[in-house]
């Protein structure tokens, strides 16, 4: 394909991909107008309760009019002053909440530490979040305070770029790689437009992004004052000290990276929708481990009730500590991952060379020449009738003794509590009860979503 | 035990060995005849055929007073003129030794570049070896050149500390490190002499050898001109270039440091007789097996006739070699060692943690910044019917394929031709054809050395 013939096959498809993502004039209105009713009635609600001093901010993509067609998201951050106390702040914008939440259709509190709630109104996915009106995304008392200056900055931006970080977005979503939360580890929402408005547009982010290598930095306002040991570093022009790719993880950059590249190289329309993974079968689960040859366990407990960006790192964290326990215990590990239903279980799984190892371990010692750890190692070892041999290998002494975990699912149960650093609320999960699950178990698990999950994680190809 | 006590009894230890090992009056009479006879022979020979310029030099522990009773070893150079041309040594000394072949009651021609024979002769071994007389151990012009000077050396020196080397020499055949050919890699009679005059006897050796570590230098003559990269380096008196330690391998270095500092911690006459594994029956070994729960692979071929310091390098490169490959294609070795018998078969073993591996195999790319690795990556294993998946993981693309070598076997006789190291002399012989045993033919392997041997391998004990 020549350039020119490139640049035409790619302006093609951005026509075709507008006509599918560009919000209709329809959605628009409908959406204004939820908008304005539910900032109505935030000041109707505060004016109510003598809270003059709010003000009701609408920020996200609708306001900056990069959101997608379908996308039902409203942002609505409610504000106040910012030298009054987080007592205050917390009490008074909670009465506020209160009544808000009866505003919807049906509502949620989302709150952790700071106060928030999630309500569904007519048809529409509503974030409510009280925040402080502070001077600079740099002076900020909560993380929320930030988004109002990050809807700002893009709002005055972002003009001639809107189509641009529509199209941005959707080869994101198409390629795997758009979210940033914690269990996607993608790019979010306003990483994606800063960049789109770094490079100029999408072709622009594209062609600079196959050339990405770890430790990129964009600095977009020039003021970077701290260093970061991210894949990708994009000083947030709001906050100089801020990565804006902070959450990105290095899987989501490289696989970027290789579509961007790749995309360009060829440029189609199938890197704009989703691969998806129809559900396989448990029968068909079983023929698979039969032809891979390999062995799987899942461990299985009671999801705990926390937010996924809460649970996630300690599902992932549970992963590589358990895969380390393995290794150190000599067995292969070839994959872990995790699934995890709300109200129901959680199971992190760990795909194995073999779950059994013979019944000799052989141990190697500490250097002759280490007198102190030397003679400690001899007293355990040598002359222990149980050891197969004592000798010395190089400079080392060594044992042949016998193993004692020769299975994983033994080792896992002795020792997942004292040797696998294991998060709070999955600890405490796990202290209930878990089950680890070996493949006539995993067989059993119910759901679609589920064996969707366990086909893309066995048969995962990148395409096109 | 108290430092005195302890004194007392090295004291007693010393006095009882050395009653074992002291050669007899009786002995040492035999002994000079014999020597006295072969002296005459060679300047009755040399005059005979008009080699005037011939001196012979008896060499060894022999003439230095420093063999061990039932030792029958008798080392004569033949020495001449410095100046004279290689060809010409090399056909004069071979007149004499075609001579001296027929004095013995038996011979065999042992030279390889240089001349030289082994003859019996009234119940001794006696090595008869041309060699000329440079002006020192820096300038010889063949490796045999320096024996006289180490001769001089310890003659001159060792007076007083006779008995300590007979003492030391047991304690080194004792505890399994005497003997510097290759396939021992243990401590040379000169390097125990050395090593006995500098620390001043016995007791001194092991008290200082207790506290050695990895890169110790012993200097007696402070004359070092070169740095070696040797467990230990003991500098040669008669060439300050030369390491005298050099063939020690850091296996005999470490076990001799363990041995010293154990003796000293309680010493007892066990030391001093070399520990003795009876051979163990088939069956045993089956038995053994089983336990182990691991598994034995032996790679016979006919032994190359080459003497043993030719042969053993081969062996214990291919040993390392097929370590390597074996890892490289994700088998884990537990042990490897050699067996070989003159005139009759060699044979490599490897014992592993399995022979067989599932089949799938996971393979790690080149991370994706590397765009021309990248490319060959892709194009090997994307849209590959056969692999299982193709994504990334962090900077990698990550391919699960087929695995090539699902059994050790198969591996070895695919690779080992094209991508194990192979000495020559091995190579050559598997060439003529060469078996892979499993644990029943290895089971079919005859006679009590090769069964003591294997015994050793699998329940070796450091004792006392």
């Amino acid at each position: 394909m020549t350039a020119d013939s490139k640049k035409e096959k790619i302006e093609e498809i951005r026509a075709e991909i507008l006509k599918r993502v560009r919000p209709t004039d329809e959605e628009k209105t409908k959406l204004e107008t939820v908008r304005k009713g539910i900032i109505d009635d935030i000041v109707r609600i505060a004016d109510a309760q003598g809270q003059c001093d709010i003000v009701p901010l609408s920020v996200g993509s609708a306001e900056r009019n990069t959101w997608l067609h379908g996308n039902h998201d409203i942002d609505v951050f409610i504000s106040y002053p910012e030298d009054i106390p987080f007592d205050e702040f917390y009490k008074r914008s909670r009465m506020i909440l209160t009544e808000m939440a009866k505003t919807g259709d049906s509502w949620e509190d989302r709150h952790s530490e700071h106060p928030y709630i999630h309500i569904q109104k007519e048809g529409f996915e509503v974030d409510l979040v009280p925040c402080f009106r502070v001077k600079s995304g740099a002076d900020i008392k909560s993380a929320v305070d930030r988004t109002p200056f990050h809807c700002a900055y893009i709002k005055e931006n972002i003009k001639g770029l809107e189509e641009d970080v529509l199209i941005m977005k959707q080869f994101m979503k198409g390629t795997g790689v758009y979210g940033s939360e914690v269990r996607t580890g993608g790019f979010s929402g306003y990483l994606t437009e800063i960049l789109t408005i770094y490079y100029g547009g999408f072709e622009g982010v594209l062609e600079h992004a196959s050339n990405w290598k770890y430790g990129t930095v964009i600095d977009i306002a020039d003021h970077q004052t701290l260093e970061h040991d991210n894949p990708l570093v994009v000083v947030d022009p709001t906050d100089p000290k801020r990565n804006v790719a902070a959450a990105l993880s290095l899987t989501k950059f490289a696989l970027f990276i290789d579509r961007a590249r790749e995309f360009l190289k060829n440029p189609i329309l199938d890197y704009f929708t989703p691969k998806s993974y129809p559900p396989m079968t448990p029968a068909e689960f079983e023929k698979m481990m039969t032809a891979r040859g390999t062995e799987m366990i899942g461990i299985s407990f009671q999801t705990p009730p926390k937010a996924e960006d809460t649970l996630y790192p300690q599902l992932f964290r549970m992963e590589k500590s358990l895969e380390e326990l393995l290794t150190r215990n000599e067995f292969t590990v070839i994959n872990t991952f995790s699934w995890s239903e709300e109200m129901e279980k959680s199971v992190v799984f760990i795909e194995l060379l073999t779950t059994v190892l013979p019944p000799l371990q052989k141990r190697a010692g500490p250097p002759v020449w280490n007198a102190a750890n030397a003679e400690s190692f001899c007293k355990k070892y040598k002359n222990n009738p149980t050891t197969f041999s004592f000798s010395i290998e190089n400079e080392k002494y060594v044992a042949e003794i016998p193993r004692k975990y020769k299975t994983a699912e033994y080792l896992i149960e002795d020792m997942i509590f004292k040797e696998a650093a294991l998060g709070r609320h999955v600890r405490d999960s796990m202290k209930n009860g878990y089950d680890v699950l070996r493949e006539k178990e995993i067989m059993e698990i119910k759901g679609d979503d589920f064996w969707k999950f366990m086909n893309e994680k066995l048969t995962a190809q990148i395409e096109p």
